[in-house]
C-alpha cells in the first residue's frame, strides 16, 4: 500500500518531525506485521530518525550541516543550491523501519524526520508498507 | 528477483546515474507494484539518489566530500584508501525505492547514482526487487 | 520475524562488527531468499555496512567523525551529546541486504557495523527478514 504525505515547509531549512503522519498511513494499512518504507521524491530534501523531544538536537544538525557544507563555496551549479543537493545525499532519501503488532518498531526518542535544506516548499513523502 | 549490474568506472571517484540499468531490471521483472532494493556489494563505493539534470550537482557533491575528506590527513589504513571509506559510508550502500505500475517512483529529477570514491574498477550493483 | 540483538558497548565510541549475529539470525529463520533489515531503535547510535578485515578502518572513520564534528562547538542541546546525534543521522539507522540460498549478499570486504557515537550502553539491533 502506497500513501503520498503531503508537507509544506515554511523555512529555507528545516528538520520536521513526521511520525504521526507515517503512524496513521501504518493504522490504515491494517498491517500488523511487516515493513514501512519511507521515501522522499526530492533531490534537496531527505529523510532521516533523529531524537523527537528537544527541538535543540534539529536545530544542532542544521547548524552542524551548515557548517560542514556552507550556503557559499567551491560549487558549479548554476541553481545556487548544490549546499541543499549535499546535504540531501548526507541524510539520505530512504528508510526502512520495522512493523510489529500494527505498529511502527520505533525507539522511545526516535522520531520520522523530514529534511528540508532548499524551501519553503510542497513537498512529498511517500510511505509504502509492505505486509 | 535479484539482478546484477555490472558497472566499470574510469576515474579515481565518480558519480554514475545508473536509472537507465535499474529501471530495466524492474521492466524484465514484471513486477507492478512493490519495492526495489538497491545494495553495493563494496566499502569503498556507494549509492545515493540525487539529480540526473545539471551534471555539476554530481561535481559539487565530489568536491564537496573531498573537501571534508581529503586524500591525505590522520589515516592509518596502510592500503591508503580512507577516505574512500569514510565517503562510502557517508553516502550509504543500500537504497529502497518503490514500485507502481510498474516503474520506480522517483522524483523528476531523480536519478539512481553509483558512487565511485576508489576507482577505476570494476564494480556490482545489485538490484533485488520484492512483489 | 523479527529478532532483537543486544549488544554492550564499552566505549564512548565505537565500530563493532555484528555481521556473525546478523547471519545467525537469518539462518535461523530459514528463509532461502529474500531481503534482511538491519534497524537501529536509537539516536545516539547508527549502523553502516564497511571493511571488516582492518580494524584501522574502523579508526579511521572514528577520527574523521570526530574532526567533522568535533566534541565541543555550536550545540545547544542541554544534554551534551549533539555530535552523536548528528553522527547517527550522517551514518544512518537501516540497512537493507539481499539475502540468497539462505546468507546475505555481502561483498567480500563488507561487514554490517553497529555504530556507537555515546556510550558505553546496551543497545539494540532489530534484525527483521522478509522472504
Amino acid at each position: 500500500m502506497i500513501t503520498t504525505i503531503r508537507i509544506s515547509t515554511s523555512a529555507h531549512t528545516a528538520l520536521l518531525d513526521v511520525t504521526t503522519q507515517v503512524e496513521r498511513a501504518v493504522r490504515l494499512s491494517g498491517v500488523a506485521s511487516g515493513v514501512c518504507h519511507v521515501f522522499v521524491p526530492h533531490t534537496t530534501a531527505g529523510v532521516t530518525l533523529n531524537e523527537n523531544a528537544d527541538p535543540d538536537v534539529k536545530r544542532d544538525i542544521l547548524v552542524t550541516l551548515d557548517r560542514l557544507v556552507p550556503p557559499h563555496g567551491d560549487y558549479a551549479h548554476a541553481e545556487g543550491n548544490s549546499p541543499a543537493h549535499v546535504k540531501a545525499s548526507l541524510m539520505g532519501s530512504s528508510l526502512v523501519i520495522p512493523i510489529e503488532d500494527g505498529r511502527l518498531v520505533l525507539g522511545t526518542w526516535q522520531g520520522i524526520t523530514f529534511c528540508e535544506f532548499d524551501g519553503p516548499r510542497q513537498r512529498s513523502l511517500i510511505v509504502n508498507i509492505v505486509s
